[in-house]
């Protein structure tokens, strides 16, 4: 056992956090897609561009409560000065109406069909019903409150692209081009491996240096929040065999493994995936989550993330959203991102990411004291990371710095 | 009928987009409260603190792999001149093992208990193992590597607080602390109502002067995103009658109304609110979503939406999302804001709230041209708003403005 050599000795070689996410790239694939209907689309991920095989709307439409008319009958209109047009009826929405001639005009409905003849609209309150005829008090120009075929969507052109996250609007796009299901991608399926002697679930009462286990809720709670799908969850003792079990029946597209990722004595977990697959990340170079572990099983990417709930946080925040992002063939993911001055001077170390816990507020950046790795409530406390990269060591004080928001 | 004067004359009075907050406020009380488990807890609503019942950790633990021993024995330690301590065992997370006298060191591994006598610990890339002895190379502080008894929550504490959203890493904070059920505000309960005599459901095909329905998509899928359940939903001609009745038979927290809110002939929705309840807003001194109504029947508000599908999800965005947020007790809401710089200059009315549709790249925000309130697919070219205040004409170029995305 090769690996036997580096427990106990801290890490030989740590790979930059850059690194790490053109590591990640170059092992994910996108997964195959699937037909869903448009009801469950919002959050999915468009597996090919949606054209339009319609205008919309499809006729042209009044946009106001008023008069279809002319509007070259219009010209000279004024409230001292009014033009009298005929009224041949009113058109609701949904109805068809015959078309208008000159000098008449047709009372018309937000959302009906414009007449044959008329080319705009006149709203309701700049005139006045007499007599069978409509008082004209201001001139209107040409396609004035009209909605003209196509002006929403044309015929042939794609508004909706390969690899959009589906908003809740888009929902409405689809269903204006009679769209009911569309292709996807297929969420990503994923294994969790909590390993710990010292776990137990919450509920039972922990023995004398026994935890409770919360990697399993917030993993759990991450997952879904990115779009994934926990296929299976399983809570192992530190036991070179038991590990290597549950990690060789996965049958998920990612791995996740927590705890027993470092190079202590019964850190197996990067044993095991350089002994069955490729260990390609074995400790990042920034703080926290630094003794997170990335290889490969059987072509399926394994992240191996250190036990302490904050670095789990942190190391899925980063690697396994990263991943999973990746997986989905989202091309418009941005994370939120926001700009604010710090309230206090931070130090950080040359040579490693440090990733700080702050609280931001009307663009006030506020770093959380955190006692390390294991204070998972600094991440209650915080609700966004401000990353510093490895060639700078720290910020000074009211530094404008960008951080991304959870 | 009273507002019968009122349709085909426009709106005599428009709230202002500020005063209609206030309008919403002043009609929308919290929901109930209701138990549920950690699991299911991500994005539900506190209805009171958390205090912590015990301390976490509830034990002094190593948070390395490396050596327990006394700071003091370590004084004076370097390459050059190693401290030699007795090595009396091993201590694996989950374990509890006996304490350590002066001169001695416990083989520890990450999250094992801490032996009595032991006050810091040394990371093993810092010592050799010799004949039953570790060679200590660096002098130690004590506490250092050591997460105390707690570190993270203290009991009596409170660190998740009444009005807060759960994230998922709040999951593994209750978990830790032994919670298993929280109680949470109810989500709102709404049924939404959509009339419109042009509309027909996507899949059949229109007539002349027929549109497909897409607000029920948007809506629902907004719903969804704003933590709502959708109680109800009927699509209904522009009838008095069966407005009424429907509006009627609304068991829900809310209800929505879309399309025939304006002063058209066929505007039935905010007579009916008149005539069964109160109607406090009837149009907003807002672009697009200006026609916009807010009322109360038997003390459920109700939202008339304007029919145009963009419309619909601005008035949402605003109004509803608002209401929804207050009913849910929300206290750590904030939306999700970014600055940036306009490509090119906007023009507003003086008197009016104008909402632009913006695309935000990399700090720069490039409005969405737009035809009207009809557009929706500029939603899907647009990912935030701008909104410029009634006393405001507009910003130059380069101006820097404040988005909020969607």
């Amino acid at each position: 056992m090769k690996l036997e050599d580096v427990r106990m000795k801290g890490f030989k070689h740590r790979t930059s956090f850059q690194d790490a996410f053109k590591i990640i790239t170059s092992i994910i694939k996108t997964t195959d897609s699937e037909y869903i209907s448009i009801e469950n689309s919002p959050k999915r991920v468009l597996y090919e561009d949606i054209v339009s095989t319609l205008n919309v709307p499809n006729f042209n439409r009044s946009c106001m409560d008023g008069y279809a008319l002319r509007a070259s009958d219009t010209y000279g209109a004024s409230h001292y000065n009014p033009i009298p047009l005929k009224i041949t009826g009113e058109a609701l929405a949904g109805e068809h109406k015959a078309g208008i001639k000159k000098r008449e005009a047709l009372r018309i409905m937000t959302g009906a069909k414009m007449p044959k003849g008329a080319d705009a609209c006149i709203m309701a309150e700049y005139t006045e019903e007499k007599d069978g005829y409509v008082l004209i008090h201001k001139p209107v120009s040409g396609v004035e409150n009209v909605s003209k075929i196509g002006e929403d969507i044309k015929k042939g052109s794609s508004v909706l692209k390969k690899g959009r996250v589906i908003k809740p609007y888009d929902t409405g796009i689809l269903a204006s081009m009679q769209v009911r299901q569309i292709r996807v991608y297929k969420k990503p399926t994923v294994d969790i491996i909590i390993t710990g002697s010292e776990l137990v679930e919450p509920g039972k009462k922990p023995k004398q240096g026994q935890i409770i286990d919360s990697n399993t809720y917030i993993l759990e709670a991450l997952l879904k929040d990115t779009g994934a799908i926990l296929s299976s969850k399983k809570r192992v003792p530190d036991d070179y065999k038991k590990i290597k079990k549950e990690i060789q029946a996965c049958k998920s597209d990612i791995i996740i493994v927590t705890a027993g990722t470092s190079c202590g004595k019964k850190d197996y977990a990067p044993l095991i995936v350089k002994e069955t697959g490729k260990l390609l990340v074995h400790g990042i170079s920034m703080k926290p989550a630094g003794p997170t572990g990335i290889g490969v099983i059987s072509k399926k990417p394994v992240f191996l993330l250190p036990g302490n709930p904050q670095a789990v946080c942190i190391a899925y925040d980063f690697f396994v959203r990263y991943a999973l992002t990746l997986m989905q063939g989202i091309n418009n993911r941005h994370e939120t991102t926001a700009i604010g001055t710090l309230t206090k001077k931070i130090a950080s170390a040359i040579g490693r990411t440090d990733i700080f816990r702050v609280k931001y507020d009307n663009a006030q950046v506020e770093p959380i004291r955190s006692g390390g790795a294991s204070i998972l409530s600094s991440m209650a406390r915080a609700d966004a990371y401000l990353v510093v990269p490895e060639n700078i060591d720290g910020y000074p004080q009211s530094h404008e710095v960008k951080v991304r928001l959870f």
